[in-house]
């Protein structure tokens, strides 16, 4: 189960492993923000983005003889390098259409891919059939036990770190696609600094999350959807992240497309870090001056969760 | 006198005010360089550059009530931000032609700004001038013995963290201009890691101290000369910097300016920073292959030392 214990044990096994990655901030960006934003810069993390804590956490868990995953990229990377770092195959099933540089990346790190049609084609399907062949352990991209205690290393990193900044009461803006990370680092925060709360951000027309909240039960995103935000387009959060968000996580916050690219083009000129859309999603909805549930108080934390971007993408956002 | 006391003493008075930047590290990076290489992310400092830790130490050293910097740039902004932290007025003196993004921060930090023309007028009478009409501290960019124990703060940073990755012997890559930087590291390696050798880097066309410390003498930039990299403009090293980076420091390197742009999309792609011109060129050194005086050994250390570019000259970097 998914518990304090769970994270402490996986913060012990990525003990000079994973990055402990900086909390970052600008005078620029409190000013826009009307109060102290700090952003944890897990864009910094091995192969740019948090999924490399899970990843290796479910390495050394399970160790395994290889591993399968499934992902849009970044669960990709991290777990091609873990299992290279390891001394096991990987296989991975990524979508056709997925970014360039991270099927490029994820090649180069070692994987053997197996490419899908994100339309027609069942990863779950897919991955599983293929660790079943193989006897290789499937490392999902968030609905696991060692995966989400893993992500939840943040949240112990958080805690600290803001701590030393002299903030125990904000909100904790988290980019949310299966919810894999906002449940870790809920769980850890509700352990270590229980005046820090969760808020999951999702962008525009995968919001299940958000809807989910308020209905009180898991809601689904409607299939075909597109979004330049292609770390967060999970079908809906799993059967082990949602209980978690919803026991404690406040109000789902949801953001546009133009507002991500403004704010991957501030967080290059402001804090010199490279954010993906996906990644950036928290930091927009903290800039954000409107909207229902809008955030309160001092100060606000934001996970910058990955920065896996194509050059002409950010090129895009540079124009903004 | 610049020493090792003297930068344990300026490290005391940045301890919880200025940022331990992370070493970052890519194995894609390693694989072009054929070693492993470690990025010092100062572009992560507060401000976008190390220029913050000389400045807030000649602030907290001299306790002024005021203070004058004349700066292409970076310097400009951690002296504004400095002395707002500390709240005292600050006159800037820039060139017109400085990037846009760096006349618009220091103004938004607070400063006053006096403009002058680089080819026709001369900074330094034009600080000091300021700096007795005013009974303001003037706060050099390099060559003053409080800004350089600032900059080898960086330099201890970089013994702890490079210890903590069992690399006791490296050349470590820095973007020389005034040679403020250089020289404290150097001092603080001298002392701390004495596997570590400091080699300057610089642009071309602004190769001054690699031609120096081939001449065994200091040796100006012709000038009128231009580059991408405003940051390591300076006439010459200083009377300060120049004496220690003679006894300590390495042949230098010099970098081209297609190299740089190239790295800036690296730094991008493989690390998720956000890297100006001439805080480019280390990392362009240690990934080039070839050159005089090339790098040798299992590893190298660069210091990324800013990231203060202004977008359109990113989005050129994407495009190369």
């Amino acid at each position: 189960m998914s518990d304090i214990a769970a994270i402490e044990a996986a913060a012990g096994r990525l003990k000079g492993h994973a990055r402990r990655t900086p909390l970052l901030s600008s005078p620029f960006l409190d000013e826009i923000a009307g109060r102290r934003v700090l952003v944890k810069a897990e864009c910094l993390q091995h192969t740019g983005a948090f999924k490399f804590r899970g990843a290796w956490n479910a390495l050394c868990a399970l160790a395994p003889k290889g591993v399968v995953a499934f992902s849009s990229g970044n669960h990709a990377q991290a777990v091609a390098l873990a299992a290279r770092l390891k001394g096991v195959p990987s296989v991975i099933v990524m979508p056709a259409d997925a970014p360039a540089i991270k099927i490029a990346n994820t090649r180069a790190l070692g994987a053997e891919l197996v490419l899908y049609d994100r339309e027609k084609e069942d990863r779950d399907a897919i991955g599983a059939a293929l660790a079943s062949e193989r006897g290789f352990a499937l490392i999902k991209p968030f609905d696991m036990e060692e995966v989400i205690a893993g992500q939840g290393t943040t949240g112990l990193e958080i805690a600290e770190q803001a701590g030393a900044e002299g903030v125990a009461g904000a909100d904790v803006l988290v980019p949310c696609g299966g919810g894999g990370l906002s449940a870790g680092i809920a769980l850890a925060l509700e352990a270590r600094a229980p005046g820090l709360r969760v808020r999951t951000v999702e962008p525009e027309g995968f919001d299940d999350v958000a809807r989910s909240l308020v209905a009180g039960r898991a809601l689904g995103n409607v299939p075909g959807g597109a979004s330049i935000c292609d770390a967060l387009m999970a079908p809906q959060a799993g059967a082990l992240t949602w209980p978690v968000i919803q026991r404690l996580c406040g109000p789902g916050l949801v953001v546009g497309e133009d507002a991500v690219l403004r704010v991957m083009a501030l967080a290059h000129d402001r804090l010199k870090i490279v954010l993906e859309p996906g990644g950036a999603v928290a930091l927009a909805a903290a800039l954000a001056s409107t909207g229902a549930g809008s955030i309160e108080g001092e100060a606000v934390i934001v996970v910058a969760s990955g920065g896996n971007v194509d050059r002409a993408v950010m090129a895009r956002a540079l124009e903004s």
